[in-house]
């Protein structure tokens, strides 16, 4: 499967954008879908085929890739009207890479192979925008071995890093893990850059200090100068964004049967931000929860 | 001050002993202290003249640097009777690596100064005793300027990072910044590791699936795979260690007139630890709280 596949792309927005650029860059044949139109120009100049429906991508495509931005959006994309179910067939293998829930990423599995025959593995991203851009995200992914080494030297092109973490839905359960560790180091770093402050020491010196050390993180060098100087524009994120990750996160807990109370307190801190009005806002505004202004 | 300079080293103990052997073999003499004075034949084989007290290595030398275990012991090498007080004089510095309140690094200093005209710089390490060894410690520095680049040479030798961070106590308030990172994470990575297993995700992949994203960190690659495999033996370190680091922070807080919650929950994590007789344990058995054994 390294020569040319004929290939389907769902969802072009600000990270299918990038990402079908890089597979019809490394000579794959492109058809393509999205819910508006017009956002379809970027990868149609570059040789992509525009299809009426994600069930024509699936009819037209072996392996067809979505990326959209919610859960309500992928089950519409493979099992609405017209959706990818009604296009697919045996063989055939669907690699989705937006985050939704374990729960639904199983279900969806499931669903898919008993409409159409279809594999599906759930393939959750992180890396943002620059990662996509650069084919260096890292990617986690949920579902049978034999779909998921199949895609594997598609994803390549992609992403620096490809993980099969178990059946369906372990790909969903690892970014959320992913999203707990950054979710909860945030609001800890806020502290941190506060506590200095409040000890007189220049807290925008603190990634340089802690870098290649035991407390360093891209979070450290990226989130705590903008939490020292108080900027947070452009935005890297919105907090309420990550709060609906970490109460995802809570959910899975809870149907595991654990608790995990630093997790909770720190989703608390971000529900607080919400409440002041401030979920819009980069992640660096939690340092406004600490007092000072 | 990059020619060899008379140097003394108080406290020949797990990291005293690396970072004085790593001078000797720059080339630098030695006189050297330490309570046990068993503890000196390392050193004193490959050159390093012992003192009878702390007074004589300050007579003998220029720069003295400490390494001692706790405040009280750094108060009576500085205070005690023949103390470093006792044999110092102007022009001579102290850098003391040890880990203390940043109020006492303030509080000595001037009352060294005031006694004998030595400066003190606050130079509290990051990295442990492989960092010592291999001279890769991160060194966060507080004191004045002309102190701390009069010994910057000297450092070199023994840390890869030597940041001034401010006047007298800033080293420490930094290095406290550092384990309110470090001691908030750790508890956060046993959530993480706890959310994956009960989501049916082999946890002991996590520190390979994240490896450079924003979720990786030293901690994540140390300590996750021992979370995972609940093994916690030979210990990098006690939990009763850090929450002692944590309560440090929290007082200086306090002073600073600032909450910071999560750093109040983790070392909540810690206390639990230790009210079940876990105290001694390495930090990864954090994990115990999170049920399953």
């Amino acid at each position: 499967m390294t020569a040319p596949a004929a290939l389907g792309f769902i969802g072009i927005g600000l990270m299918g954008r990038p990402m079908a650029l890089r597979l019809l860059d490394a000579g794959h044949r492109l058809t393509v879908w999205n819910r508006s139109r017009d956002k379809l120009a970027p990868v149609l100049a570059r040789g992509a085929t525009a299809a009426d429906t994600p069930a024509a991508v699936a009819r037209a495509a072996d392996v067809v890739m979505i990326c959209v931005t919610d859960q309500r959006s992928v089950r519409d994309v493979l099992f609405g009207a017209d959706g990818v179910a009604a296009g697919g067939a045996p063989g055939k293998v669907v690699v989705d890479f937006s985050s939704i829930a374990p729960a639904a990423a199983r279900e969806y599995a499931a669903r898919l192979e008993a409409e159409c025959g279809m594999g599906l593995v759930d393939a959750p991203v992180s890396g943002g925008v620059p990662g996509a851009e650069k084919g260096t995200l890292a990617i986690m992914a949920g579902g049978r071995a034999e779909h998921v080494d199949r895609v594997r030297p598609l994803i390549a092109h992609i992403a620096q890093r490809f993980t099969r973490m178990g059946d369906s839905g372990a790909g969903q359960a690892t970014k959320l893990c992913n999203q707990v560790i950054v979710g909860s180091l945030l609001p800890v770093l806020a502290e941190a850059v506060r506590l200095a402050e409040a000890a007189g020491v220049d807290a925008a010196m603190l990634p340089e200090a802690l870098r290649g050390g035991w407390a360093d993180s891209i979070p450290l060098q990226v989130f705590a100068p903008r939490m020292a100087a108080r900027a947070w524009s452009p935005p890297l994120g919105a907090a309420d964004t990550m709060l609906k990750d970490l109460d995802n996160a809570l959910a899975l807990a809870r149907e595991g049967g654990i608790e995990l109370p630093m997790l909770r307190d720190a989703a608390q801190r971000y529900r607080l931000l919400s409440e002041r009005g401030l979920g819009g806002e980069d992640p660096a505004a939690l340092i406004r929860l600490l007092g000072r202004d």
